[in-house]
């Protein structure tokens, strides 16, 4: 039963962090493997691993004793957790599954051979090879692997910014016209049950290509939405995922759904579901990789989500910004414990709840002002 | 800041675990003692000590590197409490609380001290000292210390049962002839700030004594409910309360509230909190006790709250009836993962929301079916 399950995650950040906090629910044991020991995950377990889940032997020891093993990052070895499957472990989301997704060109190709709309984009080799795509300028450059948050993207305007670029294998975009960004969670389990949340509308910082905020439901047209989750349900089934996935969209200017990225784990664009919606991302997470029915996912009410970014202003004062902040009614903290300092990174979350969206706006102002 | 604060939490049951869940969104360390080393609490921290914490040298051991140290149970050493609270730590709720209310006796002379209306009872000493009270009878007969979920207690209908009563320092209570039994809870900051969840009703199972199911909001009339919130208000007050604390009560046939019972720590009467409430009870003790304002209590839904007792039927198909459960929309299982097994405990609950209460209490038959 569930108490003698053994669950391993890759990963040891927030989105493992809010894992456990569901695995708790289910009277699970987990372990967590991370290369940094003060990792946020690292003391909510009695079972850490200081090791780099890029490293074959590690992840091999790590998976031993484990039953069911899955992640909270895509940088991961798939060579030892394809050993691991061999040995007879459930690795979920499969290492096929995070090999195609890994690398942002693999990623692509798969989506354009089901068919699936996607950003144009080439794959480059180095910043030498960009000389050859000159004439593509402007473009969104993105390190094939192991960008996250805002790392490993930037804008390419003219031909000039070829000197500052990314001297490493990189996938070239199209800049597109959008209109809007929006992002589906869509859960599937070993027996093939799909279920997807609504769609929400994600705001991004325009400097750092970080998630400012994100409102659920997105206000969008009722076919537009039902268009992006019937994508998000076609890409589940076609990466015959076990687990979730993030689907990452663009709604360009004439209302076409673009794909732009995939994350087959819990993503920041689904953090509400915890306070807003009926099962939230991370027990939909456990229920997909134990063979447990998928939960509903139907919305209690309106929410916003807003990242709290590190910044030297939060930093003087954090301790009250933080008191303002849990005065505020319907505003839900999540503080991720990060130790040290890093301007830009993200140090937790706030989701907002209310009965009606005015509300939420009206909330989601002060809590900017305060943070701020 | 949080992430530096070091928590402290005596006894490591399904309350710590629930505790442990809450305390992640704060991003805070938390450390557990308790005597058995495969207490639920014990996976899901990085810092578990196995000791008793009724142990004076094991619990001055545990506090000395802690910021802040709460219960989740009342049977604890209350010297060295007092003694990390002279170093200078914090202890809430303070050992004069847990002093106060870890002996029925106690907390009932407290209670009648401060014009609190109580179920009458008298102080024997152990079996032979009963025969004094022989015109008492019927009665209920609760050991002064350690009883918890219907172990402790025994009702004694005439003299013959006293051959097989406790025969240790207990409290003998008259037979009060009760219409419903709801309970509050009520939070305290060190501020004095105090918050009130509104009443719920409880059911308890006829021969156990352990709370069976439990509905929010309590289907009571409006004053009587007011005069609920304010008792446990002056309770907290006059106990000078720094935690939160779960005053269960009787409604008598002819409409008294009496208060029947004190916990200085979260309670089965508010797991429902979790899902139903803006802030839980989990989250409202760390509110509470690490100085940062008292949440809103408001209820977002009715809710029904079962028990999860361990059964040979339960046991005998307990993956099965868990994914049945599992499917009911809108029930949030809780799987406390104990280890072992002992017949009559409890190793779970179920939250159940929905938008009415004619569709929890549907869900409820249904739930009740799967399980037994």
């Amino acid at each position: 039963m569930l108490e003698n399950l053994k669950i391993g995650i890759l990963g040891g950040g927030q989105l493992g962090g809010m894992l456990i906090r569901h695995a708790i629910d289910l009277g699970l044991s987990v372990s967590v493997m991370d290369k940094d020991a003060n990792a946020p995950c690292a003391r909510h377990t009695s079972s850490f691993f200081c090791a780099d889940p890029k490293s074959y032997e590690a992840v091999l020891e790590f998976g031993k004793d484990l039953d069911v093993i899955t992640i909270e990052m895509e940088a991961v070895n798939i060579d030892a957790l394809s050993e691991l499957q061999k040995q007879g472990k459930k690795v979920f989301p499969s290492p096929d599954t995070i090999k195609v997704i890994q690398d942002k060109f693999t990623q692509k190709q798969f989506l354009l051979s089901h068919n699936i709309p996607v950003v144009p984009g080439e794959a480059v080799e180095n910043k030498d090879d960009l000389q050859r795509y000159e004439n593509k300028l402007p473009g969104c450059l993105k390190k094939r692997r192991n960008g996250y948050d805002g790392y490993g993207v930037m804008v390419l305007k003219t031909a000039a910014d070829i000197a500052k670029a990314f001297d490493e294998p990189c996938v070239l975009e199209e800049l597109v016209d959008i209109k809007h960004e929006i992002s589906v969670i869509v859960a599937r389990n070993e027996h093939g049950a799909v279920k997807c949340y609504d769609p929400v509308m994600m705001v991004f910082s325009e400097e750092k290509f970080v998630l400012d905020f994100q409102v659920a439901p997105a206000q969008l047209d009722e076919s537009l939405l039902k268009e992006a989750n019937a994508l998000a349900e076609k890409i589940a089934d076609a990466l015959q995922l076990v687990g979730i996935l993030a689907v990452e969209m663009f709604v360009t200017k004439d209302n076409k759904i673009l794909v732009n990225e995939l994350a087959p784990r819990p993503h920041n664009s689904g953090h509400h579901t915890i306070e807003a919606s009926i099962t939230s991302q991370y027990e939909q997470l456990l229920r997909a990789i134990l063979g447990l029915p998928l939960g509903a996912t139907d919305l209690h009410f309106p929410s916003f989500m807003l990242n709290i970014l590190e910044t030297e202003g939060l930093n003087a004062n954090r301790a009250e910004k933080l008191q303002q902040l849990l005065d505020i009614k319907g505003a839900h903290l999540h503080w991720y414990g990060k130790k040290g300092n890093r301007l830009g990174r993200k140090v937790g979350h706030v989701t907002i709840t209310d009965s009606t969206m005015e509300g939420i706006v009206s909330k989601a102002d002060t809590i900017r002002k305060i943070l701020n």
